[in-house]
């Protein structure tokens, strides 16, 4: 069963507002194994409704409309859908008493404009809304059914579990089930890690496995199906069996982990902290640890020196060293690192020191010029990144943030 | 000018990912006098992509797609648009040198898989990529113009502007302009600033007025019509300077604008620095600070204080004054405050000490209590926050982050 998603409102189309209603759509069909292949959007004009729910009906065994079905003006899902359907819009009579009933319970008097919320296709069926004034549609149209919902989010979201949940299991839906999983992982390029996984990526391999990219972390998503959840899932474990022994090291986590995440895990199950030391990133690296509840176990805190006064006062970094090789330097960063380490008591400290522009580059140290500095008990390291010169500010700044934060995690792992 | 965006990837018409790029769009185009009448989203499936961009071509002047250029096999843009307009995919030479050259840059060595994107429909013009591997791609096909963008926002957005917008601009585009102008408060209530404005946002009321909320700064949003910009941005100067007038110092920009934007101005303006220091907002101040392109300027640096010892050691905070009245205190709060801005020669020092929950709290002191302090040469003042206790983590985090900036950035105006 292929569905589409249709959503009306000219505050989509015109952008003001986001539509957030076809994604958790998307989702609960999904886990009734209904498997979403169109989102469309249009705005509050009838031609254009009649043309998109053609359209819809056409190619889709299953439509849900969201919006449009309010007393205004511009609510004209109701007869855009009798006119696909080529029938007129009767008045309902159960669902004129429904709206007639919400208006009394609240004390208020139902404009005469409602009414025509009671108006539905000839030959469909209303939906009754437990918590609105508008009924939905339930009707067939050609090959297709098609269900119109209100576009509120929480009347939308009721209305299907109630009223279109149902009636999709009487259809044999939900019989099978559709689930996700996303490994993700950070430290090699999206075309590279592909090239390496071109037999899992494979189109029309079961199960079907993509790959996307967000902020340098690549997620390999795999979408299992089964009769049961338990099916679905044992369907999936064999890809992951094969990306984790394939990427091990590379990988941070599933789901919404990230870089961060594992290094958390890592300095846990280690049982040892860090602090850091940042110019460049300015804080982004400690404020994404500080995001997650319970990271003071594990993080006493850093500095952010921003200035080289900073450097040198608070971190206690040579000012010699800095008049030599320049704040933007190995051995800058590795006396960050140590500085950092030592005045929070660390097991490890890490650094960060580059140019995230988009001034400050010169021909020798140009704009995405970073190092980064590892100070252990044993040990301090430095590295360096080119994540210049074209990109923007605040990608230069997460890149290195994320990397900084990966060459800890591996060091504690034993990787690097 | 009709036109329609369309969205490809599995993961939107799964529900796996919001589908945020067709929104930036609409808008990108609306403030070009564009209307957008149709979204669509689309599966990584090449059959259902011929088809929709079929379609697209078929009822819009202008289709804008977003993804599917990438290296990997599932990125299938290139070939459905070829298959659209009946013309084979041709190597493009300067983009295949320019993907060539981005690697080169940055030292990574360019995976086969890579020279996919530089294949382009024969008859079509490459758009250049500032800020990835991918070039989009310009095309007439029928009566639309056709430009597909990467799916990456950033690089969406970097191409749509400077390789979009001109292309447009060529085309006559922009005839009717419609402007928007957002005016930013920040430091009082969503309700009590509308019921001060509702001769503004009454409906009807031509230039329209919105107000929308975001965390917890206020925005005024005022949309004006006109042949011209300069006419369009004259019916609505009459607007913002009610607005200006009647909120004043509540006022922290406008467009993007927000708390911190405003402080680093007052901080250049007033020729002071600030210092930050950080305990349960965790880097947070001092990120959004570094953000912005030149903040070394004004900004040293900071201390994410996230222990005590670290309060004692780094910042000089009395270990008995946390003994008497808990980290969580405004003693302790102006101590940290005098610290930072002592250690960083910093004019003014700021601080937040606080409890983010969602552990932490206690009947005394609950989650979301958060006491701000600041430091200058003269004085030195505490403020008491309380936030919670039922807001997650992170909005007691940024609510805190933006008062404590707030409250400096209004000392440095001289309004507290």
């Amino acid at each position: 069963m292929i569905a589409e998603i249709v959503a009306v409102g000219s505050e989509l189309v015109s952008g003001q507002a986001l539509d957030t209603n076809s994604q958790w759509l998307s989702r609960a069909l999904g886990s009734l194994g209904i498997s979403v292949h169109y989102h469309t959007s249009i705005g509050d004009d009838l031609a254009e409704n009649i043309a998109a729910i053609r359209i819809a009906c056409d190619r889709a065994d299953l439509v849900i409309t969201s919006g449009g079905l309010g007393p205004t003006q511009d609510d004209l899902t109701r007869e855009a859908l009798a006119a696909v359907a080529g029938v007129s819009l009767v008045e309902h009579a159960d669902s004129l008493a429904a709206i007639a009933a919400m208006f009394a319970r609240r004390n208020r008097s139902m404009a005469d404009r409602n009414r025509v919320q009671a108006l539905l296709p000839t030959g469909s069926a209303a939906l009754p809304n437990s918590c609105g004034t508008a009924p939905g549609i339930w009707m067939n149209v050609g090959r297709s059914r098609v269900a119109c919902l209100p576009g509120v989010p929480n009347e939308m979201k009721v209305m299907f579990d109630e009223q279109v949940v149902p009636r999709l299991r009487d259809l044999g839906a939900g019989g099978r089930v559709i689930v996700h999983r996303k490994i993700n992982l950070f430290g090699r390029g999206e075309a590279d890690v592909e090239a390496q996984a071109l037999d899992l990526t494979a189109r029309g391999r079961r199960p079907e496995v993509g790959i996307t990219v967000s902020e340098a972390t690549i997620a390999f998503r795999i979408i299992g199906e089964g009769a049961t959840e338990a099916e679905a899932l044992a369907q999936i474990e064999p890809t992951a069996e094969a990306i984790y022994e394939r990427f091990g090291p590379l990988i941070v986590g599933e789901g919404t982990d990230d870089v961060v995440h594992s290094l958390l895990r890592e300095l846990a199950k280690a049982g040892t902290t860090i602090a850091v030391a940042e110019s460049c990133t300015g804080g982004l690296i400690a404020h994404w640890i500080t995001e997650i509840p319970g990271s003071s176990e594990t993080f006493p805190g850093g500095v952010v020196s921003y200035s080289n006064q900073a450097k040198i006062d608070i971190l206690g970094v040579p000012a010699e060293l800095i008049a030599a090789h320049g704040a933007v330097s190995p051995e800058v960063a590795e006396a960050m690192a140590q500085g950092v380490r030592e005045r929070f008591h660390a097991g490890i400290g890490i650094s960060v020191t580059g140019i995230a522009g988009p001034g400050g580059g010169s021909q020798a140290k140009p704009v995405g010029l970073v190092y980064l500095g590892i100070a252990t008990a044993e040990s301090v390291d430095s590295r360096k990144l080119e994540l210049g010169p074209e990109q923007p500010r605040g990608v230069i700044q997460r890149r290195a943030a994320k990397y900084a934060m990966n060459w800890a995690r591996l060091r504690l792992q034993g990787v690097v």
